[in-house]
């Protein structure tokens, strides 16, 4: 992983010194590293020798850093990882652009590699994320949205990056179709259960820990799995509660305790967290094929550790 | 350009509908399809076999496509080609994420073609391009911008896409290094050509065949050549009035007819077409090794065409 902070850092340089300014700032702002992480992991699962896996790695990080730089923009977000968004220092124009640039530069990366299975995986996966992001836009406001159509904007917009990241791993290393594919099918349950610990954590978590404020979700307007099941469970007045605040977009401060309460009563956080163990338990069992590698148990306490942040 | 317009349409598809929607929006309003051209006439120029042409041509349409998208938001432009921009009918939000959608599209057509060469000159392409958009926004309001200067902007946020259009052609035919670079150097200089005497037509042109107002750019604080040259040759006074419409975006649409005054006075727009027609005849002589080839001849008309717009 030093090695690829390293070599993120060598790639954000430009010239134009707000490049760096802004892309820096997000890169450096204490981000998990997970998504990169999984790329080495996957690698090292399958023996690979060479130097493809640090610049697939960092291509991931910085497609994902382009994801957030655009996801603030389009959600009007504040904060990112406890510190301002980008856009609220450099505006939204520059987190467009830079965003663009950061994702020229991950292919430049994945060109570097030579590898036109990884670069197909993983321009795929950047077309299937921006697909993802627009279905949520569509459905952002739909209280109605089931919970397979929320499925689907998860499986596009956070878990298509996991199942790349760890796809490559195997590809790059030259492994058989049969390691490939459950590389790739742990990344996507992992990227799943990961969202959706997420989504719990918003109306559970606490701040320091999150990065952002509690409810902000539920500011937005956002429909997440705890939204979707209350209100499948709730009462025609719940309904019309979650009607007002996140379809019309008439969310008021005070509304949120009234929301907390809403998804107590219905279990609701703690059956999304049900869900994501669930979907945790699918990434443990594509490993099974590696069983007694200790990049696979390694892979294991992952999911565990993304599962377990919800406590 | 048949072939590449049904590739381009098949494409766009998605079933997330706003997809589509927004995409076809800008791709079916009537743009010149310049860009592919080049494409297929560099690589036609090189005698190329094979349909790769055809999907680098729609790639680089697709980049072109996703940056218009982009450059609306982040210049906050009403108007594209005569239509709405597609963010007044759908929103920034939507303009930034089937942007990013299409950019994942054409890179995976370019992976389809399985040239690492031309995958790694249209990434880097996608780099500069945002890199001369981010230096476009830091030198937006500054009226003492410099010639070489904004020439660096033109270079990279219009030209370097010519270049690589132009440059992909004789890669994918596996022509030797200098017809490479002969065709880079053509569409780089066209490029800038191109830009120039669009600058000029803001300034000049009549608004059906420019697609969108005279006078956009003074009114969105855009410093473009004819302002960088009127600015330079004016009197203290009439660099305060530069300063005060273009730099404290202060300007009235009365003002308008003032800056027109100014930039005839100076010869500025006329001047603009001369600095134009000398990147044009780079161009022209970049062609030079290709003498007697019916498709050199085709792209000397291209920067006849190009140029000439300004009448």
């Amino acid at each position: 992983m030093g090695r690829v902070n390293a070599f993120i850092l060598s790639r954000t340089g430009s010239e134009v010194a707000m490049i760096p300014e802004v892309a820096n700032h997000l890169i450096n702002s204490g981000g998990k590293r997970l998504r990169p992480m999984l790329t080495l992991a996957t690698a090292a699962l399958s023996d690979y020798r060479g130097d493809g896996d640090v610049k697939l790695a960092s291509a991931v990080e910085f497609m994902h850093t382009a994801t957030l730089l655009h996801d603030d923009v389009v959600d009007g977000s504040e904060m990112r990882r406890g510190k301002l968004a980008a856009r609220m220092l450099w505006g939204n124009e520059a987190s467009v652009l830079v965003g663009d640039f950061l994702l020229g530069q991950a292919f430049k990366m994945m060109v570097e590699v030579g590898s036109l299975e990884a670069l197909r995986i993983l321009s795929e996966a950047a077309s299937v994320i921006a697909e993802g992001e627009v279905m949520q836009l569509a459905a952002a406001k739909n209280t109605a949205t089931t919970e397979d159509e929320y499925l689907a904007v998860v499986r596009g917009k956070t878990a298509e990056l996991f199942a790349a990241a760890c796809e490559v791993g195997p590809v790059i290393a030259g492994r058989p179709r049969e390691e490939q594919a459950a590389a790739r099918s742990y990344g996507m349950n992992l990227g799943i259960a990961f969202q959706l610990v997420d989504d719990a954590l918003d109306y559970g978590g606490r701040e320091a820990k999150l990065g952002k404020k509690v409810g902000d979700d539920f500011r937005e307007g956002k429909i997440t799995l705890p939204v979707v099941l209350a209100y499948r469970r709730g009462t025609a007045e719940e309904r019309a509660f979650w009607k007002r605040t996140l379809e019309n977009g008439e969310a008021e401060d005070s509304d949120l305790s009234e929301a907390m309460r809403l998804l107590t009563k219905h279990g609701a956080i703690d059956d999304t967290i049900a869900r994501a163990r669930h979907y945790g338990a699918i990434a443990r069992d594509a490993l099974g094929i590696f069983r007694g590698r200790a990049e696979a148990e390694a892979l294991v306490d992952v999911v565990e550790f993304v599962t377990s942040r919800a406590h």
